[in-house]
């Protein structure tokens, strides 16, 4: 079984920049966490991160087609992006949506998630556990629709 | 370590009725579980169930006290019940709110929660394991603040 | 064949409070115009009253479950009790929502019930005769569906 | 006594059309019961049904005022027809409002009638029924004003 | 010159109806002070009723052709018909909107009126003088632009 | 009989600033055509104006209570002096606002007047007449109830 | 095969009136230009033009049997009768509304279609195109449907 | 003279938790201070507190019977009880609604009040005076009522 | 001590006007009371009342620096003057917003108040007794934070 | 005569993805047909998919120089990028926007095109015929124009 | 070539009152500055402040016409006052709005100007240096334009 | 002292397109004037255009660090853009947003800007000289606080 994880804009500066809000960790630490965690599993992840709305899309069809599942940290695109959206919904395949912050704590904007209508369901405000305990519920929700 | 899990209104009748929506798992199966994991954490979890708001905000009151942190899927409360935000924001425990389904992506009101604006995270649409996942997520993050 | 029939908050109150709005008839009386029309159409009524969202709650629970139908004016819960609404859902019997004044000819507040969307129909603003004709209605449905 | 019964735009295809919302019984076969139950409770209905706006405006005004009380279902001009609402209020008859199915649970356009805050009352959801329902209780309430 | 008076639905009941809003002048006492008012002013006046939408459209675009300004009382019309609107606007004469009671002091869907942005005026709130003063206006008016 | 006229902001520039919109008339050329016509109606009219609001205050509590009616053109403060929306309620005269140009067919904030719900009625897109004929109006509906 | 073309309230007056907006093509050269598009596509129209809100749901309900789609132009009608739309869902037949402006680069109000959620398709700002196209997307799909 | 005090969810917590919100002062000893004021204004004062809306309803039903007037904090029922502002209106006392922090500078949904409309004054920011000073005012009006 | 008493437009009428509203004391009595209230509680009020928002905004900015607290009724001011509220918020003293009537049941636009997001509090529909109430609390919130 | 077709995101999946929605026409066979037509037409199109709205500002801006007119279909692009748009409204040429299911008859956000206020005109439900009559109609429109 | 400098109410505390907001420049300083810049730019400037609505709408006239353009602070002014923007857009001069801190960032009622839709642009948020390069970029304008 | 200049999407068409809302000056006319102020002030510019979302993320990411300080004209990413937000907020520089027209002044979709509240100024409708100004005061701001 594979997992594909997609992290959007500026998620590549986290643990670097505004740690009070976002917290500590590099993504890069988070992605070795979600690799061990799959290993413990025995399932693989594929993890990618990009700032371009237009290469999230490329990688949800390209990637999603070839994963059994999908975590996705869209960023600022959960607000509007429609287009990486409707790549979700074309993949047909089940979406865990993580934001490490608590989103319905914080801006106006920040409560509504245009993606999270398509998903299976939504994590926020648990800071980089919410990747992981995404990941276990989605491979066990898997393996059992698969069952 | 104890962590309160509280249930609201209807949660009782789980598994029992609108199987499509909420799924088949009993809530007595879902308390079983939480305590399986709650001790494979090596914590204590007490679990109660209402349909009373006043029995709801009176238990966050009584219990949260006792605990060290509290996972609450409010029910229909979620979305008009600001004596339960209250309670929960009075107490000063970090909160975790379940809910069994994707509430994002039912009826217009169901997408707000006036609990999650002062719940630590929420989690949503992962069925019964979003109990377990938020109890995990819960210890990792108590225990890291205790560290 | 059996009809759940439950008043909500500060109908205790009925003919003697603000008659300009609700009418003179006591609540006693309407549940006994409701008796003698249920004799006459050869079903029971149950009849209760509460002020209590907990305690409707319970009652569409546990009486709902022993009903054919509902007959149901939540009162004030009918324009923000969500709990109300989920425990008429999942008891899964046909309900039909009775107001004894026009709420649509009201505050802003009474125009909106949060019932309605689940209720096979609604009647408003016929005093008391709206229980006996509510109730009238609902058997002749309920025999017909179950010819 | 004589009770005016007004059908509006798109109510001559009951029956015929989308029964899965608006039931199999045909206009003839509802006028048909209203007069029998007319003439069970003493009283005379006056039938009609019109697709033109104005046409519902002029019957109001000439069978208005020959008629104790009136039973309309507007269809769609009940969303925004404040000629026919304005018509109803001139001609100082009690009005209720009937519609077949229950609009408090359709599109949102249905859910707001221009037409009930100048009624007595209304009954949805109730289908054909619901005619005969409102009936009885209009000439009850028109028999005790005028007692 | 000719101007075009139109009185739309229910204004046939003027006079006879709900006199404490809309006062105990009959429409056609009004016609007949407009009348004697055009001939003070050397002008003559051609006035319409309907209570049909359809009709006012036609009068509109045949009388109107015919006229060198309109004044028109949409009655229940002004708030919703933009067919009327475009027949006005279509026509390309001067119109003079005429309200007896005060539009703007009446209940909400009243203070809006979709006819108004096309029109030269509007004249609310002074009873059958509202014509009067409109026909006054509008024939100033309409000799400065003929000067 | 005495008429109170009032003129609010920018007024006093009439005729001079932006004629495509307000004309070419001066607001001393209204105000004496609006003492002819007092004199032919044998009525006295007092004119005022003024940019502030507090003064426009102090005038109609000091004029109004020596005037038997009001003709206000507000200006800018028509959309949001509940100040002067108060005074003249206080005062207690009928009141009729007149606008020169037509409100309701500029930006948005213009076609709300918070002056209106308490006046008497409005005239509004007649220009320099609109005050003439507020005040042949005015003059008639005042006599009528002193008669 | 047969096609019902309608227009709605104003659209006589087309190529006559305001040709800044509707262009200079007569509804007469258009309903002829629809002819000659059908005659070579082997299909029928049947046109018909009416200022009535009432006549169009007759017309709808007449002629719409008899036809296998309809191509409309509700005109004014367009943005709030609900009679229309109700007709056209009752009569089953695919609908394609056309437009001549572009009705979503005018005012607010006429960016608002109430047919259109129960319309196959759209065209808009096409100018008389617009039928022409509208009638051989209709065929083609109504021919492929029936294939 | 006998005054009911209500104080409604979570306020039991006065004094112990978000002191900077609300103060340091127990609630027992505003009661207290609330009793001394009393006896120094010669009247009786009834004291209750409870987390449950239905304890709020029947506390009201009954105490308010026996009372003159009442003053209320109703805790976040102040923002969606609808069943106590009914209750309130029932029992027909004059109510003082009382809010210890200012409400009207705090989030959103607290600025909005559904009991104030039925109230006959509301005190919000002052503080456990804020008791004292409605005690004063209200029985001062009370007095004057009945002289 | 010494607190600054501002009554804002049209209160210098009180007692003269609207008595069914606002009573039949008139400001000189209020401000009398103050003064003797005033010497119980060993301060000293300074009383000032104006129509003009400017002479408003120059009174906060010069009397409000030589007080030690502000007690305002900013009467129409109160719902859109943020000049009133940026003086106040500049002057840096505790401010408390009175008003004569309940507010918050009378019409829409008196429910808001720009004011009170800067206030210690607000006390309305106490009438006169209001004024008196706030200068007890605000002198008693004062001497405390001075202690 | 040249005229440049573009899609956006997603619709490189079209005929492989939510047939139900979008039919199983392929892009590619939709950019065929339109080929076939153009020659019919005697014209060229130029044909270009991106997912990325970085590369269709790009492609308007330097393809939309060399046509003469544009077809577009921009996908979710539709519902948020003004950059389209005013990349659109640049470049002068216009634009026909055509969406393949009927967006006026989906999810809300669906209704909302940024874009259609400056295009010339839109179709949509009409499925891969849309390009071809859009293509047909601009051509025509082209033609008429620089004759 | 004189430029008009407006500053409105309660500019007059700057740099003694809410420094963290406004900073600590005094207004005197500002002028001084401006004064300063002007004489290097070879033009004149005539600065004026005023805590009153009605003054500054005079200044705007009087001052206005002698100016060839206009920077202005309206102070709280820039949010509801009609009459200052009237009175600009009368005066026909191009203004400039500057705001010592970013109104955009702030509350929601500072984010809404009614000037800035009259102006020709608008600074905020640079602090007293944006009243500098306000009158460097509006002579530059005015001297290009002059050319 | 180095400044980022960033200009976004369509910008690249400045003065070669819609001159009489965008001027005719061309952004490579404008990059140069800035390097010539530039050097004035003794500090660097770094100027670059994307009409890619995803690009101008990258550029503030990489870039920002590089310099104290960012203007940005967004362009039409202004109105939506959070990633776009959340790089400059992520950087942490001061951010002057600019835009050539008066965005306050055009279509409403304009006048919101999704950067604004995390920039420290904005300066919108000095054309080509706004990016000067802008620069100006941001240098001197910066060198204020480095002092």
């Amino acid at each position: 079984m594979r997992i594909l994880v997609i992290n959007g804009p500026n998620l590549n500066l986290l643990g670097r920049r505004q740690p009070e809000v976002y917290g500590t960790t590099t993504l890069a630490q988070i992605e070795e966490r979600l690799a061990q965690r799959a290993r413990e599993l025995d399932v693989e992840v594929a993890c990618f991160q990009t700032n371009h709305e237009g290469e999230m899309v490329d990688l949800i069809q390209r990637e999603g087609e070839r994963a059994q599942g999908i975590i996705i940290n869209p960023g600022a695109f959960t607000h509007y992006s429609y287009a990486v959206r409707d790549a979700l919904e074309s993949v047909g395949r089940p979406v865990v949506e993580v934001h490490l912050s608590n989103i319905h704590a914080r801006e106006g904007f920040r409560r509504r998630s245009v993606v999270a209508p398509i998903a299976l369901g939504q994590v926020s405000g648990l800071g980089w556990r919410g990747y992981l305990v995404a990941l276990e519920a989605l491979v066990g929700i898997l393996r059992e629709e698969g069952a």
